[in-house]
């Protein structure tokens, strides 16, 4: 590598994954080509979201993980190891991809999601039968590219057969708790499951297993076996990662869509059980407030929500102490997760790097 | 393996693949237990899919693939080998639960398609929201599980680490090929692309590479490194896979439903892209037959197509000659294939049985 990302004015390797997954995928590109052009052209549109966003913050956990396992970025797998960590952006994508699909959303990192972006191209050709049904099939079958290119990049990344062989077990893990964690989200919200638990759980899989514990587990398995710090990295990892999706729930409430590039209020929309609802159903109906618990259960799931609605949903959160709550508890989990690191045997500048993503990422506002 | 596959009576080892996927997936479920009970749930639906069914072609190409580049059943390496080519029955898990959703197929082996499945439970249970939507979702999902167990599933099949590396390259192609055939045949299908051309590069794709030729290269690959024998498996391979999935076309609009487990003219209804329909417009283009060639035109993709308009497109594919045009290419293709086999080095029995499987895959009633 010629840039180091340990000099990058912020902690992450971002323009160096962005290199190396635009190598990887110009290959990739090349071959769909030579498939067939319309594949091709497709494959293009996969390529472009991969490229065009994303804080690729799960490639940036795992390289610190190896870092801090004592992976030297001098030496001669540094760029393999970069490689590894970069398929978890494809992985992303297909999540991502798939997400926007059952959640119906329309517009991802500022632009159209995939599944509106074929559905607007069928429109546009004037082809045969429902537009949003070919958009859907293309984010069906190109998610699946990007699962299946994820692995790909993964295994051929270049490293040792050691290497590849420990880091198996966290590759394995993250994808099916990915998975898990998508489901039960999927299945809670048409259950109505209001239960804290249930919300807690999918924090847990889908961010502090998927996004912050298992990319750590992974760089620290490439670097070598040292059972204690993996258990270090995951303890960590589960603290930051629950934070990280409280941060997202609250920004998905509270946020600007001008910042988040998302509008205000789609997961209220989409129905998606968080713990800032938990806590704010669970004020409301201890106190006997039944109006404001009505009001927020006919809020949550509903489509056509307003700015009115928005609005009040936002102030109920807020007198209920629900928001209060959140900000607490990720204030709690920050300072567990910072001292679980100290406690642990991390090289530098990983620890340090670590512990300032630890803050970046339950501070944001994006 | 106390049972051998070469003693059963047909060239199959499904019996061995079943017992291999069901220890497999045994092991996944407790996994998938200990991260939700209602995933596990969901992954019961999987499981109960994979092990419900299928003529386990891809393993038993790969298998014989092995075996004719000299693999010993009897030696160490047989029940890794044996994993290895099972986990294609993954693969294809994932393609069909995806095709189902996407052609919003009903039936599959005569049960419920695992998008109907889920969203017969959502309305059995009187969740909220749209029971489609959250069958599609889960489909979607599992679809997904499907792919990274398959991945895991070969990479954790216990090769060592030379034959893995070997089977890396037609694990990549395959897994590209068959999304890239199923993108082209949605596409296809949207456009309305009437090209003969269209419909073999789909076959190409979906049938002869992902199912036989990609198989046998496995196979052969994990075996060792003798490029004659993967050039001859393909080329027999490329064959036998195009007259394989004109066989299936032809069961598609002549099968019998009771045998193909498929209701009757679905190809039809879902405006599926084939060199039988290919062939039966240009020949009625070509005779000024315009009546004929609308009715033909009218009946693909007609969702509510009924008996009468069914037989009377079997009738004018009759009478335009074109289901004789794709027997006569089956038996050019099949002779061909053996032919090529028959110029291969491809240790016995493997020659006899993948001769025997040609015949069997392109003469087949269901």
């Amino acid at each position: 590598m010629n840039t180091s990302p340990d000099v990058s004015p912020a902690p992450w390797p971002a323009a160096q994954v962005l290199t190396t997954l635009a190598v990887y995928l110009r290959d990739r590109q090349a071959e769909a080509e030579h498939l067939h052009p319309r594949f091709a052209a497709a494959a293009r549109v996969l390529e472009e979201f991969v490229l065009g966003g994303g804080k690729r913050i799960r490639p940036t956990f795992a390289w610190w993980g190896w870092r801090g396992a004592g992976g030297d970025m001098r030496g001669p797998d540094a760029d393999a190891v970069l490689r590894a960590v970069s398929a978890l952006e494809l992985l992303q994508a297909c999540a991502l991809v798939h997400d926007d699909l059952i959640d119906d959303s329309v517009v991802r990192r500022g632009s159209p999601t995939v599944h509106e972006t074929f559905a607007a191209e069928h429109t546009a050709r004037g082809w045969r039968g429902d537009a949003g049904r070919f958009g859907a099939a293309a984010a069906v079958l190109l998610g699946d590219v990007a699962l299946a290119w994820a692995d790909d990049m993964f295994a051929d990344a270049g490293l040792s057969s050691e290497a590849l062989a420990r880091a198996r077990e966290p590759w394995r893990t993250m994808r099916t708790e990915m998975l898990a964690g998508q489901y039960l989200d999927a299945a809670s919200q048409a259950a109505e499951d209001e239960s804290a638990e249930t919300a807690i759980r999918i924090d847990q899989l889908k961010t502090a297993a998927y996004t912050v514990a298992g990319p750590l587990h992974f760089g620290a398995a490439i670097a070598g076996t040292d059972p204690d710090l993996v258990a270090g990295y995951r303890a960590f990892g589960a603290d930051i990662g629950v934070a990280f999706q409280l941060r997202d729930d609250l920004l998905g409430v509270f946020g600007d869509p001008a910042v988040t590039g998302k509008p205000a209020g789609d997961d209220l929309r989409e129905g998606k059980r968080t713990l800032l609802l938990a806590l704010g159903l669970g004020k409301a109906d201890h106190d006997h407030r039944a109006a404001d618990a009505a009001t927020l259960r006919a809020a949550i799931g509903r489509a056509d929500l307003g700015v009115p609605e928005l609005t009040e949903v936002r102030r109920l959160l807020v007198d209920l102490g629900a928001l209060d709550a959140v900000e607490a508890r990720i204030s709690e989990l920050t300072a567990s997760a910072l001292a679980t690191l100290e406690s642990c045997h991390v090289a530098e500048p990983a620890s340090a790097q670590l512990a300032s993503l630890a803050i970046t990422a339950t501070q944001r506002s994006s």
